[in-house]
């Protein structure tokens, strides 16, 4: 037989972890991460990808683990110069090794390389042991709907207008807290699979759906064209883990994206949420819950709980290995 | 009677450090820098503009005093890792701090604001006390004839080929060190004068040439086509200070430029070169060498000798009151 083909759906720190994990579980196979672009954003001219650098920075060994984005021995200086100027936007965190990442690939989007490729020219430095290849080549943004005046948080309600914001603003500005009605993913509609994509889910022996954001991680992923169905027609077995445990995501604020979608926080709900590939749509065989989530009941998906908290490389690799089982690799 | 008006035509370090004493000198008059803009270039997908650039950081108390460009207090991280990333040029001393302000210059032009605006919005941070106006809004750029494949210093000429390589690598990369044959200004024939050169030029009480590049400083800012004749027809004196002391440039590698052009390094040839505005294409009234160059005599240009070292601020102020008293203000 030959080599075992892995790939996994990944949004950003819990995904970048979570393909630590997958490495380190089964180093001989070949591992793709299929990851979600909807957060990237242009800042000062340069086109950020926030959860590709992640995950190339995690696995090249350049983040910093303790902040879980960003590079390790960050420093400012430029993102104070912009603010010194009155630059917009002031809130986003722009470190200056990292800006040089960014700087490259803008460069190269200009020059017409498509951000696959330019993610392969990256990580020709980083050399992050998986292929990394991001969700489309075509931009892909999400917006988030926002009460267009928020007031302060105790007035009521005026039932005025709304208005979109880009997700990093809400993520990174607002922390989230600004109650948001939906998801806007500009860009989406005609947005194609990135060269690979298609063909690296077809050939998998398992595919993985990491521990990410489900809504606007690995549900943006999913929202591309193309790219559900080929989840749903592949000969390999689908697997996720649940990023909520015991009623609260394990990182980020994941329960403020699913409260915006009428979806509750438990794994239960989000299990269900993507739902069986016996049924229409549901593109999960297994899913991998928390043993505090051992209740959990997803119709037609074979549901088994192990610990599923990344504390460390162990219990990360620990996970892996339970996911890969249930996918039968 | 008004305001008394003084256009300064410069190029980085020595027209930034004249302009200083310009300010001293004469503290309520209005001083326009006529800037060159020929050294611009286009690194990393920003547009750097070093002259402007030097200029604004010089008199906005921003500029690195030792090395006379950059930023005090200047790092050099996004440099380095661009380096690591093997991303050309490397010899490009891009700043972190510096950065930020191709940063937002890059992406104004983008946005479709002339470089006359860009520079103006720049200035509203730095308030450098004077107006600072690029020579042009369209791009020239300057590029050196060098030989194609250039050999040991002691290898015979073989007399091949020449390749034009872009000014700034043959400066800072080659340190004006590769045999040059010419310049070649790409842009120029088709530039204009930027808005406001020329009814700066055609109201000022003077017009002062600061000592710099007389070539590929003060020369390229004159052979914007509308500059020249401006500087010719226009009603105030014309006082160039010589940038060539006793043989030698003050600071720089002016001497290259000059070999490259078949001028001599004298205070004298040079005046020579810019000419008496008596006479056709001549742009002088006045021309201010230093003492040690007082036999120097250019044909219908009153010339006068000072000390032309610009060690301190008393010496640099002094210069410029002489120019401005040669100037007849």
């Amino acid at each position: 037989m030959g080599c075992v083909r892995v790939v996994v759906v990944a949004g950003g720190i819990g995904g970048a972890r979570f393909l630590r994990g997958v490495r380190a579980a089964i180093p001989d196979a070949e591992v793709t991460a299929l990851v979600n672009t909807g957060d990237d954003l242009t800042v000062h001219g340069m086109r950020v990808c926030p959860d590709l650098d992640t995950v190339m920075y995690t696995l090249g060994d350049g983040i910093d683990r303790a902040r879980g984005w960003g590079r390790d021995g960050e420093s400012w200086r430029v993102k104070d110069e912009l603010a010194a100027y009155g630059a917009d936007p002031a809130w986003f965190g722009l470190g200056d090794l990292d800006l040089a990442t960014h700087l490259i690939r803008t460069r190269m989007l200009d020059a017409g390389y498509p951000l696959s490729a330019v993610t392969e020219a990256l990580c020709a430095r980083w050399r992050p042991g998986v292929r990394l290849l991001p969700m489309s080549d075509d931009r892909v943004e999400t917006h988030v709907l926002v009460d267009a005046e928020p007031g302060p948080a105790d007035a009521p309600r005026t039932g005025g207008g709304r208005r979109a914001i880009h997700f990093q603003e809400w993520w990174v500005r607002h922390r989230a807290t600004l109650p948001a009605y939906g998801f806007v993913q500009v860009g989406l509609e005609a947005a194609k699979p990135a060269a690979g994509v298609l063909d690296a889910l077809a050939t998998a022996d398992a595919i993985l759906l990491a521990p990410s954001n489900p809504v606007v991680s690995i549900g943006t992923v999913l929202a591309v064209p193309g790219i559900r169905d080929a989840v749903r027609a592949a000969p390999g077995q689908v697997v996720g883990l649940s990023p909520i445990v015991a009623g609260a995501p394990v990182r980020g604020m994941a329960d403020a994206c699913l409260t915006a979608i009428g979806v509750a926080t438990t794994a239960e709900a989000v299990g269900r949420r993507y739902g069986s590939r016996a049924w229409a749509d549901g593109v999960l065989d297994g899913w991998l819950v928390d043993t505090a989530d051992a209740a959990a009941r997803v119709p037609g998906v074979r549901v088994e709980a192990v610990p599923l908290l990344m504390t460390d490389e162990a219990a990360t690799t620990a996970m892996a290995r339970a996911a890969l089982t249930l996918a039968g690799v």
